[in-house]
């Protein structure tokens, strides 16, 4: 296999441009179901390829979780190809009239959806991403350049491979689906430099990653996917809820960016209910970093450092803090959270409202759990990944979020006076 | 006066993040009020150090019309306060209820528009801009970090000093405007590199400011204002438009993004309409270049060159390129064009259609001038700038444009499957 250069690079943005022009109006939906359809009938070619790589993970001592992210099966694959078609079926996202008037001089003003053009994915390990950031990109009428991790190159070329297959008998170019097909960071690098050539890049992965395309990007960027989430267990909490709720968020999957990893309780708050929680943490195998405060009341949590509340452990962990009052609770997420996912546990009205006003976050939930930040729960039908900035899209992201807009202006003749 | 280092920049950027999380709820147009009243009351302080910078540029020897530019009168400063004015009487931009809705387990979602937090504008001569950019930000419930050229540091010190006064007696923190009191280019890099501080950044000048922004940001950008923008006159074009349009998009004032830089002509259209408009056009001083089939038809143009096609001359010169078909000009526009606004003059509804629908451009105009592409025309009360990339807001912007939005989850003990 030879080895990609920088204009190998150049030339597959190019073609990329070239073909997300003709997307907008083409019959997207036939196209991915004519890959969903070669995927699982080309299914051998990508579980050969697949088992390449997870051989060389194996050979290089890389843990079962991670050898488990990268490895497809059968039925990985027929829920990969079930995912496309449901993508198929969603809501075109595109040429809906977003808003309309008439000015003065009668120009008749339309603002309407239009695609992005051409949007880069930059992500790790899973294999499915290829196909999942192909089909979302390719619904809304932009062309893919996708950037798997090294590990998944030899499983990503086949998987892209069968993608162009299955589009040349449709009326989508098959270059709308480019691979970098190169394992050097340098190549990242490159990519996120090339302004005027990608209108939008999504990293999808850990914060290392994330970290390293914010840093290098010059062209524009949705950060995504860091949850330093908080719940706080006001002085008023539902005995009843709080237990539920916060075994829920820790729990039921650690490893995910809407995990809760501290706990910042009211002092006025029960003590038994909270002894009760963590012994209850304890039992689940969590490990439990706690304040003074919270030492003197549940003994076996180990004491929180100044980095513990500024980390997302994605892990059985959580850090405890009490606190004064819900100003004392803002005040801690709006320093240490990342703008993920935020929950009050309260029944007074006057705590949930300044909790919902001045917490700084994509999304603040009330008497429930963190965990139902996610584009499939908001009824987005898809989910690109969940943003953590504020510009363009904030929380989860359907795909809505991956298309931009234009005004169209029809006139009669008029000039500006 | 003592020079800026970082840790003053960084001190600064604190106190607008403390004074930010204020903002939202506090009687915003009331110190928009007290900020228009304070800037006629110290009207003489402004001019004087104003005159400290006009004298500066003056010894340099810069050319009039930059110091004009740059100077302010009492008529000047009078505009100024009354643009306050109307900014502050313009719809609240937040709390807006943009969507909501239930899900299955009964949570309610609800998506609101909150501020973005700190806000930065990085910005050329005009001293008007300071104003007029910290009064956006703070009526969109954000702080402003306002950085302004080095040749009216003189001006804009004394501004942000009027602006910081006045909000000392309102419910806005005076640290909710902070200048970045320095000439150095090195602090705006700075700038651009602190993530996680700055939510947003806006540069509003020329082109070198706006690659430097866009090249160094690791804070999220919106990239503003270059126009190369054309018109394609199609050949079923009203004669009677076409002269009046050309006219207007390129003369009436040749130094704003949405004048006209190019002129795309389907060969078919009148050859007659063609020399009686361009001679109209070097009749108002216009310089022409054109390609050879436009030199063939109109001597006195020069020959353009491939710089000409990708030029904003933003200047009384145009130039001219004869095309084939409305596709070739649609392939001229999304090769040479910058995005910003478009137009077509033609009679056909499938020429204008297609044009419609294919041209990649913030606005797209048919049969009207360019010059429209302006947030007071559309009917948005106010401009910050027009975007002409596709990420969050393109074309003019608006009050509307510099918010986010968060969700609003409320429930009753739910927690995830």
């Amino acid at each position: 296999m030879k080895v990609w250069t920088e204009k190998d690079l150049d030339s597959s943005l190019s073609k990329a441009r070239i073909a997300s022009r003709s997307l907008s109006n083409a019959d997207r939906d036939a196209g991915l179901v004519a890959i969903a359809e070669a995927i699982v009938a080309e299914k051998k070619t990508i579980l050969k390829a697949n088992s390449y790589d997870v051989k060389q993970e194996l050979t290089r001592g890389t843990s079962a979780a991670l050898v488990d992210r990268l490895e497809l099966s059968s039925n990985r694959i027929q829920d990969i190809a079930d995912a496309v078609v449901e993508i198929s079926r969603l809501p075109d996202p595109l040429h809906r009239v977003v808003d309309q008037w008439q000015i003065s001089n009668g120009l008749e003003i339309q603002k309407i959806t239009v695609p992005f053009g051409v949007i880069a994915m930059i992500y790790e390990s899973r294999p499915n991403v290829t196909v999942d950031a192909a089909s979302l990109a390719l619904k809304a009428g932009s062309a893919a350049v996708l950037r798997g991790s090294s590990n998944a190159l030899s499983s990503n070329r086949a998987i892209v491979a069968v993608i162009r297959r299955a589009l040349e008998g449709c009326s989508i170019p098959a270059d709308a689906v480019q691979l970098v097909d190169s394992a050097e960071r340098a190549m990242v690098t490159k990519l996120l430099s090339a302004r005027g050539k990608i209108d939008l890049v999504i990293p999808r992965g850990g914060g290392s990653l994330i970290d390293h395309v914010v840093e290098n990007a010059k062209v524009p960027v949705i950060e995504t996917g860091i949850g330093n989430c908080h719940i706080f267990i006001d002085s008023s909490a539902d005995h009843q809820m709080v237990i539920p709720i916060v075994m829920n968020a820790k729990v039921q999957r650690p490893g995910v960016c809407n995990s809760v990893e501290t706990l910042l309780v009211h002092k006025k708050f029960s003590s038994e209910v909270l002894t009760s929680l963590l012994r209850k943490l304890k039992g689940a195998g969590v490990e439990i970093v706690g304040c003074e405060k919270t030492r003197e009341k549940f003994a076996e949590a180990s004491a929180a450092t100044e980095k513990d509340w500024g980390e997302e452990y994605l892990d059985l962990k959580i850090a405890v803090r009490i606190v004064d009052s819900v100003e004392q609770a803002i005040l801690h997420i709006n320093t240490y959270g990342t703008q993920h996912s935020e929950a009050i546990i309260s029944a007074n009205k006057v705590s949930t409202k300044l909790f919902l006003d001045q917490v700084d976050a994509a999304a603040v939930f009330v008497n429930s759990s963190t965990r139902f930040t996610d584009g499939y729960i908001f009824g987005f039908g898809a989910e690109i990944g969940i943003s953590t900035q504020k510009l363009h899209a904030r929380g989860p992201m359907g795909l809505n979020e991956i298309v931009t807009h234009k005004y169209l202006v029809e006139g009669e003749g008029q000039i500006r006076e």
